[in-house]
């Protein structure tokens, strides 16, 4: 049989994102470079006798908050896609343009909704499609954040608090880096919650520090809060998308249980992690 | 019983490593800044019950290569001590530096050798117990990285590679950010050694690039090595530290087994991770 692909091409767009997750540009590990190793892919996939060349695909980043990098890269694409048919008789039958639609973390961020993006992307491809005299393509979009990052909410226990006069204020967790490395990793920013009470004036400017043994843990950085008591229960939302994915065991920790909750109802779906865990995958005595 | 414990202080002092790491300063989240609570604590703690302050302990960050900061620390606590106990009574029986011991990871750092730090630490003791007239404590340090750092070498098989004309050169390893987070995450370096002929002239620059999701997920930057080819061992050495103990199941990886080599002989001191590792801790169906 012969397996249907896409080749993945870099088409040398910049989404504007972190440079960590970045990977549409040209000097990135991912995709063959557009401009100038595209042509060669494509003859060396259409000459392959098990493989059948079903479209071209693209990634620009994550996450990404302007839809212009999107109807940029269907341009690109579909100009070298009526190239290749004219010259080597290429159809594209399938069309990715990948993922990397936005979720908004902060109040401040404004994430375009599924609809912004159908309708940067959809007439981008009518136009291009129209323009270049080729047949439509199936669409293939790659949505896994924008589904679930908010569905998770990531809940933590205030712990004691640190004054530094004149400097900050310190709060602790019981958590951080080892179950969301995003903070020191990318700098994300996240809004915080008091979720036993949501509504009380935020009023306080507090550093709330992870328990794990390094300064960069640092969940939130100088974020307006209700003053926080120990015992409270702070939550982030939307963790759902590369909380628990990129989660460690450092400090010897135990990662987190996931709860799912619906309608009134909690259901265990993940338990946490147990001392015979971490401990599982050593070999002693050694043999 | 009485507990003995030591304080932990922040003493104010930069030893000028990564800023993630370095745990002394007043803007911190750990330990009491000694200039503007010090005493408050040391206070509340000989009054304590069930508490004996046996000494003060300080952390100034890891790794560091100066030694000055050592002496200055060494110099600010006995200050500190020498007055708690004219104005409190305090006995400091023990003190300890910390850690924070440094390694070499690359061919051009210059970690001071344990002599080294203790011939700088040592007589900055003696010479402050004898200012100030105190006894001199025990001393307690915390080696950790600079003792396992180098009792473990990363071994990665060689991928494919990806040339970006007039660009760089991508090498793919088949581990990554997954098994050692320090390079995206403080822009750590490291030494590759080809383990299969660790002789061959270094005459390509390569950038070795992990299997992970992430345009940031690189090992090494602009490396010189001999030219690569799918099936080398590319070692990195200095990995005994903070690569397994941070390591995380990122795109569903298994976390890497851990082989104990002494003498020509190799022993598994952790077997691989398994699908099955991946999954025992969720619940399904859901209850």
């Amino acid at each position: 049989m012969k397996q249907r692909v896409l080749l993945r091409l870099s088409p040398g767009i910049d989404p504007h994102t972190h440079a960590y997750t970045t990977t549409g540009t040209t000097d990135n590990k991912f995709g063959v470079p557009l401009q100038t190793q595209g042509e060669a892919a494509v003859r060396k996939l259409m000459e392959a006798p098990a493989l059948d060349l079903a479209g071209l695909h693209v990634h620009l980043g994550s996450p990404i908050f302007e839809r212009e990098p999107f109807a940029k890269a269907v341009d690109v694409v579909f100009e070298f896609a009526a190239q290749m048919k004219r010259d080597h008789g290429f159809e594209m039958q399938e069309f990715s343009p990948g993922g990397g639609f936005a979720v908004d973390y902060t109040l401040d961020q404004h994430a375009p909704s599924p609809d912004d993006y159908a309708e940067t992307i959809v007439p981008a491809l009518k136009a291009a499609c129209k323009k270049h005299g080729l047949p439509e393509p199936h669409i293939f979009i790659e949505p896994g954040r924008s589904i679930v990052a908010r569905a998770g909410v990531a809940l933590y226990t205030v712990g004691s608090s640190k004054d530094v006069p004149g400097v900050r204020r310190y709060v602790s967790v019981d958590g951080g880096m080892a179950d969301n490395i995003r903070p020191p990793m990318y700098g994300s920013e996240y809004v915080g919650i008091v979720a036993n009470r949501p509504l009380d004036e935020r009023r306080e400017t507090v550093t709330v520090a992870g328990k794990y043994c390094e300064s960069g843990d640092l969940l939130l950085r100088d974020a307006e809060l209700p003053p926080l008591e120990p015992g409270d229960i702070l939550a982030l939302p939307a963790s759902g998308g590369y909380n628990l994915p990129m989660a460690s065991n450092y400090n010897a920790s135990l990662r987190p249980p996931i709860v799912l909750v619906r309608d009134g109802e909690a259901k265990l779906m993940r338990r946490r992690e147990t001392y015979e865990d971490l401990t599982r995958a050593d070999v002693w005595p050694l043999e």
